[in-house]
């Protein structure tokens, strides 16, 4: 058994600093307190927290703990740690802040000595100044997540450096309806870094696919050897590309953020590595890895019911080193027979104001055609027409579904317009296992990565 | 007066082709027969429309028609252009599709015909293959626009070619609390191009800055003099990079692409135009351009709830050629003193989770810091804190706009997570005049297409 499962299921929990006052802390303790996970809150002037028997501290709790939450003030942190290793602990999660990352001395000390204990004792640590993890798996977390308003499980774990953008992470996705896995955010890393979260998601069955927001790494050769024998996909997104940003990094988690074309030329070199810029292309590719399966090869066929998109995304092809499907004579004189004469039969498929009537029959014949290896759909519907002819779009969308399983083919959907519309798309997500995005460029590289990727990995 | 009024300022109006069925124009017919805008339905099969009194032909209406909008087939738009000529009409607008971008022919010869008539009648066309215009000032349109669903009046003004896209760029437009002004689709243009778009625009004084989606220009020279001299800003679009793309726009509007080079040396050289590559982001620009200060200097102080944001905002505005500011003494101490211990009082400021305390008098030294030409506020909070301790967020963003007022100069929201926090700022964005955005990137490439704009048309 991997001594980081502790982090992710454990057996019993203590809260350290836990609290019924609005702050930081509060929601996670209710939380935790009232769910199946055996949480006892440590508070050193309170009996009770929300009707719970509170202890003044953890070495007074009457049965083991594995894993114990710190939420004290960072003066107090120290001390807590060194309760934990006498109590036998496995686990220590500190979200504290005030350490390092603030460039004084005494505080870079005390994360210094608590660093010291991690090396020494038989106890793991993650953080200090982070949120700790979440586990869509069994639900347990130790930040503010609400699994009950639309929280997929899914195939994608994120690691994070920073505590806000780890939440940031879990309600955008949430916004998309993209499923998540698990969550880590290693805030100043005394003890768990990247390195021990990437063994551990590299056994881990339920993540197929690993985003890393990176400010910057310790052990820069154990790093590289990790990132370079990973069986599956990770999209880094690393920060600190100019001085200005690597000042911003060490102030924020006190990370060196190192020179950035080391980084850059290293990401480049390892197949299925793969540097992102922005956080939603992140996880829009991320979800593409995660439902989709992935090309056989570079010929897209698209479906676009505007014009100018299906233009664009022709130019997009041809920039990521894509090709437009070259569609077979039999497809395009099926689509003919099937379509207005205004239409134009050939890649890509511009079914203009017909989508709703041409969409489906050409749909089959483009993911049964041999020269076609991905569909990009652009969806591109004014909401007023849906909404007045109340038309049904899930058809479509399970018609998506039967096909890519059929022909082993990914399909990609980029909605375009009101939000309305994209919510509508979003509804079926989960049930049909699609890939919803509203970025043509961000469907365009999936469809890159994912070629690439299987070229590299046939074999697993 | 401009002869383009007509399309944005009917006197009286015909709809030939208007049907009650289920079909494109349908929505357009039912809402100008109910409006202010003395709408006359012509179908020659039909005594009545909606209830209202249907011609054969537009001869037959006992009115003169200032602007006919036609919806007809294919086949039967010249013989209706022809009769709109004999009526007197000043203005046309075809949204019928099957001209020369079917690459047929016979489509090709009557679309020139139609050309013909243009050049040698006192009438002018808009078309064909589009969905006409829409005015947000008088609610006039000739598209399937909804006026009661939040579509804000604003500034921006949209030419588009495509039909579908500028119903997109409304729909999604509204979804974000943009705010538009004129929006002119062209399609074929056997007549009405750009060129005459941007002339009446140019002096369209609820006009503040244009968006162009661009497949391709007929009058080269004419439109480069056209773009040298106008006085606003205007962002462009212009697809056709590629080969594929740029057979992609023939078969869509039957526009030659042009050397994709000559467009982007050309735009390059001119102050006050700049070109884009993303839909969204050409949104989030025009609106940091409608409702802003443009920023006297280069230099950007940031607010910042996630220091990985604020991480990033650094790295990018280092690769964009403008400046982190470098805050006065005075307010780095000012800020110390409000804020906790473990906060950055340095630029970026990484408020973190205490945004909510230090945000406001944290944004009231920034703003009047003469070291200071804009401000970038990230916000990235997750929806849980403000959810559940029912935070007001409207104070701070009444706060931004009193601030801007009294400095003159700019802010930029980004907000970071769910739609839902998302939504909550966009509830007060027209309100306040605020500008939006989901994505740090765009807000920078907005303070600096708006600085540079202020530097080459600071006399206006």
């Amino acid at each position: 058994m991997n001594d980081l499962d502790v982090f992710f299921n454990p057996k019993s929990i203590a809260i350290i600093g836990a609290s019924e006052s609005i702050k930081f802390g509060h929601s996670m303790t209710n939380y935790l307190l009232n769910s199946q996970f055996k949480t006892f809150p440590i508070n050193i002037g309170k009996k009770k927290i929300f009707g719970h028997e509170a202890y003044e501290n953890i070495g007074e709790v009457p049965e083991d703990i594995e894993l114990a939450i710190i939420v004290v003030n960072n003066e107090h942190v120290l001390q807590s740690v060194k309760e934990c290793v006498k109590k036998g602990v496995k686990g220590v999660i500190i979200e504290s802040a005030g350490f390092s990352e603030t460039g004084n001395a005494t505080l870079s000390n005390i994360q210094s000595e608590i660093e010291d204990i991690a090396k020494n004792e038989n106890i793991r640590i993650i953080g200090p100044n982070c949120v700790g993890v979440t586990n869509f798996m069994n639900k347990f977390t130790t930040t503010e997540i609400n699994f009950e308003e639309a929280v997929e499980r899914g195939k994608i774990s994120v690691i994070a450096q920073s505590g806000v953008l780890g939440n940031i992470f879990v309600d955008w996705a949430a916004s998309q309806k993209i499923g998540l896995n698990k969550i880590i955010t290693l805030g100043n890393k005394v003890d768990v870094d990247e390195i021990d979260i990437l063994d551990y998601l590299e056994k881990d069955q339920n993540t197929k696919v690993i985003t890393l927001y990176l400010e910057g790494v310790k052990r820069g050769a154990e790093f590289i050897h990790r990132m370079k024998s990973m069986s599956k996909p990770i999209l880094v997104m690393k920060n600190g590309r100019s001085n200005i940003g690597s000042k911003a990094i060490q102030s924020h988690t006190g990370s060196i953020a190192g020179n950035d074309k080391i980084y850059d030329s290293f990401f480049k070199q390892f197949k299925g590595i793969y540097r992102i810029n922005n956080f939603y292309e992140m996880f829009d590719i991320a979800n593409a890895f995660a439902t989709q399966f992935l090309p056989k090869g570079k010929n897209i066929a698209i479906t676009t019911s505007s014009g100018s998109l299906g233009a664009l995304a022709c130019d997009l092809i041809d920039k990521m080193g894509l090709n437009l499907a070259n569609l077979s004579k039999s497809t395009m004189e099926e689509i003919s027979l099937i379509a207005p004469n205004w239409i134009s039969a050939r890649n890509p498929v511009d079914l203009g104001p017909s989508s709703f009537s041409t969409f489906r029959p050409s749909l089959k014949l483009l993911m049964n055609d041999s020269n076609v290896d991905a569909l990009l759909n652009i969806f591109a519907v004014p909401k007023m027409p849906i909404k007045t002819y109340s038309i049904p779009i899930s058809p479509q969308l399970r018609d998506m579904k039967l096909l890519s399983r059929s022909t082993g083919k990914p399909i990609i959907t980029c909605v375009y317009g009101s939000r309305w519309v994209l919510d509508y798309f979003l509804k079926y997500s989960g049930k049909f296992s699609l890939s919803i995005m509203t970025q043509i460029d961000h469907a365009l590289k999936a469809f890159k990565m994912m070629f690439d990727f299987g070229k590299s990995h046939n074999s697993t």
